[in-house]
């Protein structure tokens, strides 16, 4: 059945991209990697700017040196989970770790979960995919695998093997963590330009790894707030603020290579990279009752432009000498901007996070904030001192509490054959 | 500041729109309506068949016979909103209404929510927009008012012109509902094909509201699970199933006019219709446990086309006396598909609901399900029967929780010059 032509066009087509079912009359045509360059433009004087389309809806290579979902252009749209293992028996999750492997190169190509799919298997078993993503395309899916700390205790013979990098992140001052939002064994991070896709393919590790593990916790986040490639523009969070404008970018090889690749400690995670996720509720409605000015001097930048102040352009450099009228320096030493960029010996991060909008608080308010995903080759000398200046002193901690923390070993990318976590139990 | 041309193309302008800043500089070009058409299509046998491009990032208009957001072609992303009313000054509320439906009708036109917006303000005052939408087009955003039953006690002197038909919805069987996810004062639906768009202008009308409004609860829907439109493929819901196949459809005006658009009852409400949201859990891990033929047993559909059993196309009609092998009825008397269209004297509704899920629910398992939304002239006479059946009868049942529930009446749409809920307060 999954081999049969489409008789209409399904959304994926109005779309112009290929459905999952489509795909496998497609198989041997190649499949285009999804582009970074820029959409044809409408600029908002009126000009037309005719520049090459982006497909959102291509996939994105599963394999490589490194993996996918981490320097790959931001999808828009991210849903991350973390499971707790909950077999006992080794081989029973190398096995899970493989099976996981083979689907998740499935779906980010753009197919079902597993052959037969969700209506071409025996009628009398359950569907090896759950269908709802039957009409949509890859969608630029990454599905990107951490390990965290907790794996490595007895249960699997991994306590050796557990990196000193992976450390328990320490208490930062005013967090208030929800256990029912952190830690977890495995964590899998997928990000696609469409939400269903993005949920589809942890809804169906989730449904494969039944028996063996179990969410812990899951979060959807609905807009990217950061650029990880110059070819995309600085998104803006809930306070209303360009973020991440100093982010480090794909098309920087050499500052990956110092900031996030990884290249000593266990050889299983050489070429891989820690992940740092931070779930932070913003308390936006005291933010939005704060004046422009104060908003301006706690973040260090313009809100319209985000140049930093004093300066024209967002990419403008930081001039901690800058004085306004009156002689008062206009970037203050307890902003956001120089708090998390000075006194850090140079470290930086690759930031990846995402907006979110979690209902109500129940104190009639919306929970709303960041989920913060960063990632970085030691989180011991570049998270956690720049977590530790920002909670200590930024003025924005007034507006932020951190609900959820997560640190897990991302390995390496897969060589062809290989799965994942293969390096680690072999 | 919100006048200046853009020096650089913005998301919007990446993606073909328009962003609000710049929609100041082109207020006398006009700006085009959401189209209808399909974009051009790949078909999966790979033919290239040339149709007009979907503007999925221009505006709605926000003025009309009716409110948009009801049979506006379904939206791909939500935000719902109830709010508790928290000001007992009627002028107050009339006062808020107002200054609502001023920063309703900038934000759906892809403005920002007031004059001066996130940065044109006095640098001493908070921002009169949160900025978040600042790159962002109008991505079709609609906003929906609904006023529930509790607005009509003796707060407002409203109690004389409750509808009839706004009743207190009754318990149905299997309701587990969370007194945390349901009722309110008003409700708002946002859609948008951006999340962030939906997301920014129930922020700024719960900001505008605060002090006389509280966020009682609200919905993110990820994915859209209902099309309003022929022009619109069917989606899937979490069961992988195509829903809602004979939904009405806006190209149906005789249909809409029979069982969507009120024309008795108090004067307020006629040009009007009721909502009813129900947030449905799904026990999509059990589901995925269930054989592809006990599925489609209990939908009466396939899964891959949507036919109904024993057809060949989703929207050939069902045939309840076509049997198998065996001469067993295809189409078993309490599938879904029979319960909500039999016995019900004819009675149809306008669905419009979404996908979402909300993490974990803290027992290994995703929350996850439909947030049902649907337009109906009475509920008495249309969603109650159909869902007393369906919650009495459906084999569906067995996976389903409602968890969720509010009913709210949708007053027609506005004149120039008129605001949300004028005609109820006047």
């Amino acid at each position: 059945m999954s081999d049969a032509p489409l008789e209409n066009p399904t959304p994926a087509a109005r779309r112009g991209g290929v459905s999952r079912r489509g795909l496998f009359g497609l198989a041997g045509a190649g499949v285009a990697v999804a582009g970074l360059g820029a959409a044809a433009g409408v600029l908002a004087s009126g000009e037309q700017t005719p520049t090459p389309a982006v497909d959102t809806s291509a996939p994105v290579p599963f394999r490589g040196p490194h993996q996918a979902g981490i320097v790959t252009p931001a999808q828009d749209r991210m849903h991350f989970v973390a499971f707790d293992v909950t077999t006992r028996d080794r081989a029973e999750l190398v096995r899970l770790l493989r099976d996981w492997t083979a689907a998740a190169e499935r779906m980010t190509a753009g197919r079902e979960a597993a052959e037969g799919g969700a209506v071409g298997g025996p009628k009398d078993a359950p569907p090896a995919d759950t269908g709802e993503a039957l009409d949509l395309p890859a969608s630029a899916l990454t599905l990107t695998i951490g390990f965290g700390p907790s794996l490595f205790d007895d249960r699997f013979g991994l306590a050796e093997r557990r990196p000193e990098a992976l450390i328990d992140l320490p208490r930062f001052p005013r967090d208030d963590l929800d256990p029912r939002r952190g830690g977890g064994d495995i964590c899998v991070q997928a990000c696609s330009n469409d939400p269903q896709v993005a949920v589809h393919a942890i809804r169906n590790l989730a449904r494969i790894g039944f028996g063996k593990v179990s969410v812990r916790w899951s979060q959807l986040g609905f807009g990217r707030t950061s650029a990880t490639s110059t070819s995309q523009v600085t998104p803006r969070n809930l306070f209303g603020f360009k973020d991440g404008t100093n982010n480090l970018k794909a098309e920087d090889p050499a500052a990956l290579a110092q900031h996030v690749w990884v290249t000593e400690g266990p050889e299983w995670m050489v070429g891989g990279t820690y992940l740092v996720a931070r779930r932070i509720r913003m308390h936006i409605e005291i933010w939005d009752r704060t004046s422009l000015a104060e908003q301006e001097d706690i973040v260090g930048r313009a809100k319209g432009s985000g140049a930093p102040l004093g300066q024209r352009d967002e990419f403008d450099q930081v001039d901690p000498h800058v004085r306004g009228a009156g002689g008062m320096p206009l970037v203050a030493d307890d902003s956001h901007i120089r708090l998390a960029s000075e006194n850090l010996a140079g470290a930086r991060i690759l930031r990846r996070g995402y907006n979110f909008t979690d209902g109500s608080d129940g104190f009639g308010h919306l929970d709303a904030g960041l989920f913060f995903v960063c990632f970085n080759r030691d989180s011991r000398t570049q998270f956690v001192p720049m977590q530790r200046a920002l909670s200590t002193h930024d003025r924005m901690m007034e507006y932020l509490e951190h609900t959820g923390s997560g640190h897990f070993a991302c390995p390496p990318g897969l060589v062809d054959g290989g799965f994942w976590g293969e390096r680690l139990f072999s």
